[in-house]
């Protein structure tokens, strides 16, 4: 049988238009070099290597050791489900019932949101620099993304501005992403609500991804759960509260009517998600605000330390984040843009960082470190960005 | 805020023309009883109840234990790549290495391969009955599904008129699925060499969906991992070979250009798949030939028990399946459609079936059943199928 490898092969629109996530292409070239016995630094991907609460562990190995390693319920293990209800209802805020609860991977529910919701050309509005899913979900079912720019002299701040930008822009949808990444900027309450409320007079729909809200240190934290509109949809995810990314699982709180769509297209999609996961981060909702006010602690120190490895360096300036562990980076004074920058980074200095432009077609300046890894590694990864700035002389 | 629980929201063409899959549906129904204390026979889901391979779970454990529960690759754990990369190469007739294999949940590279393959519009054959993820995941993105009607007086084999039914459809893709589920049919290699050289030459795209390969008993599977072309997407699952549907791990062997198409999508999708599992998938190819030794004998010897239960009753007259635990049901007799003997049968006799409708429009008469549950629950399901279909005088 004829060997075809320098094919060109036929793809549809969409699998020619496939981005994926550029941190995840990083990880790959960072393993590479590791299988050669070379140390990497890394800060390309927000992994957090800390303990998870080991009553996540404990209550997964339960699961599998009692041979819990059926199918389960599409929209997630009702364990899990009514667990987060109870969990979101005891703010008193909005009522809600099983049924506005979908288990999901997190990544998975921004593809969903936009496939349920806007069909080939239809715009969706990001706030840049954004979370790259979002872009890569977006291209990839052919919508027409408009990025509107926050700016960093005021810490990438959501504004009135930028909210009057995107409802003229018509869209579709809007993604908002409070506490965010990569910025690590907090919107306010009165911002986030506004927001919510042009779009539910609009008639846009809008996805609030929430899934750093249990990592604000710097600033308050607010949650778009108490409205209930129905074109809003909530996301959140486990990987990060928990440092469990591997678990791959996140939930959506939503309308009725969307849940059910949610769980549709989960049916179709991949059918379930393993129950067994699925009881750890139950088991670790009983323990979340211990553990989560402990790791707030943890990376506003961490956040603090780079910030000061990178400012007092005279190479850099950058504003400690006031959540989660990314630094949004500018190195345009380094004379090298972000790809180059990185490239050089890993092949010189064995630190894996992200290119800026994964957040943004107009980010060639920036890169962003993701300070949640192990913690000497961190600490010598950033010593590290600084000392290739110094070779070039910045 | 107001409630607008009833209102009518717009979601997109994709949005609106989600299926699920029924099972799914059947389960959480099932479930609903059994919350309400009623003892419910499982015979919807292909949901195998066996012990899995206790190297599995113990592989699982440890590197949940030593909290492997970090991102990996995309594409999947270098390990569980490599050890399938090693086991189809040993049969020494195709040369492939790690990049032609992408780890992904087995239902999802259905929905992949089409969305790489077709645009929107395009047509797609199945060979009908056939299982339900593949019109659901068409039907999701707007393609033109062509069934073509596998017939029960043979068993619904595969012929030479079947494929050149399909050729003539002139589709981007067709979807071919042996061994079988429903039917439990097993085709011929010459047949199944047919098909791929057809589609080969017209440039058309084939997806070999061979998930219940090693559970073949009445007849030797035929795997086209042999053939080398570039439009050939191989797939399989854990799920069934191993009894651990709850893990939600699956394979696909293709082209490297495709495969790096399926990585990049798992990428923008889902990020990755959890390292713990895929970690216990590959200690489970290491006993792989013993364990589908004996679980092949032991769904053979089911296969033939149920069959015998129904062909006994007088009420009902069914082939036994030549491999994996499906047995596809004419009801016909019965007097009631599929969905009504289904919901009967459920709500009278607690016993809960796949609508044969699931499996292509023309399937009103038919219900699956599905035999690998717990063996008291599975024959005593079974006698009450029969024992309906009496009620109802056949």
């Amino acid at each position: 049988v004829k060997n075809n490898r320098k094919e060109d092969l036929p793809f549809s629109m969409r699998g020619k238009s496939l981005l994926g996530q550029e941190m995840f292409k990083v990880l790959d070239k960072a393993r590479r070099l590791e299988e050669e016995g070379i140390h990497i630094y890394h800060l390309e991907l927000g992994n957090p290597r800390l303990q998870p609460p080991e009553e996540i562990i404990d209550a997964c190995v339960s699961a599998l050791k009692s041979l819990d390693v059926g199918y389960t319920s599409s929209a997630g293990h009702p364990s899990l489900r009514r667990a987060l209800t109870l969990r979101y209802a005891r703010s008193g805020q909005r009522a809600i019932n099983m049924e506005n609860v979908v288990i999901s991977p997190a990544n998975v529910i921004i593809s969903q949101f936009l496939d349920l919701t806007c069909d080939r050309g239809d715009r969706v509005v990001l706030f840049t620099p954004a979370f790259p899913s979002y872009l890569a979900a977006a291209t990839h079912i052919g919508l027409d993304v408009v990025g509107i720019a926050l700016q960093s002299e005021n810490g990438y701040d959501l504004t009135e501005q930028h909210i009057e930008a995107a409802i003229s822009a018509c869209p579709k949808a809007v993604i908002v992403n409070s506490a965010n990444n990569p910025t690590g900027a907090v919107y306010s309450r009165e911002i986030l609500e506004h927001l919510a409320l042009e779009c539910h007079r609009h008639g846009i729909w809008l996805l609030s991804d929430e899934t750093y809200g249990e990592l604000c240190f710097g600033k308050m934290f607010y949650s778009l759960f108490p409205h209930d509109y129905p074109r809003l949809v909530i996301m959140s995810s486990f990987s990060k509260i928990f440092s469990i990314p591997g678990f791959r699982v996140g939930f959506s709180i939503s309308h009725e009517s969307v849940a059910e769509k949610l769980a549709l297209s989960n049916s179709t999609l991949f059918s379930c998600l393993s129950a067994f996961a699925q009881l750890g981060c139950a088991a670790g909702l009983q323990v979340l605000d211990k553990y989560s006010a402990a790791i707030r602690e943890y990376f506003a120190q961490r956040a603090r330390e780079c910030s000061n490895i990178l400012n007092t360096s005279g190479s850099f300036r950058c504003m400690p984040p006031q959540s989660g562990f990314y630094i949004f980076l500018d190195i345009g004074r380094t004379g090298l843009d972000d790809f180059a920058f990185s490239a050089r980074l890993l092949e010189e200095w064995q630190t894996a960082v992200t290119p800026g432009r994964s957040f943004g077609a107009s980010y060639a300046t920036s890169i962003r470190l993701a300070t949640c890894g192990k913690y000497e590694d961190v600490i010598e990864g950033t010593h590290r960005v600084v000392r290739l700035a110094q070779e070039l002389s910045v």
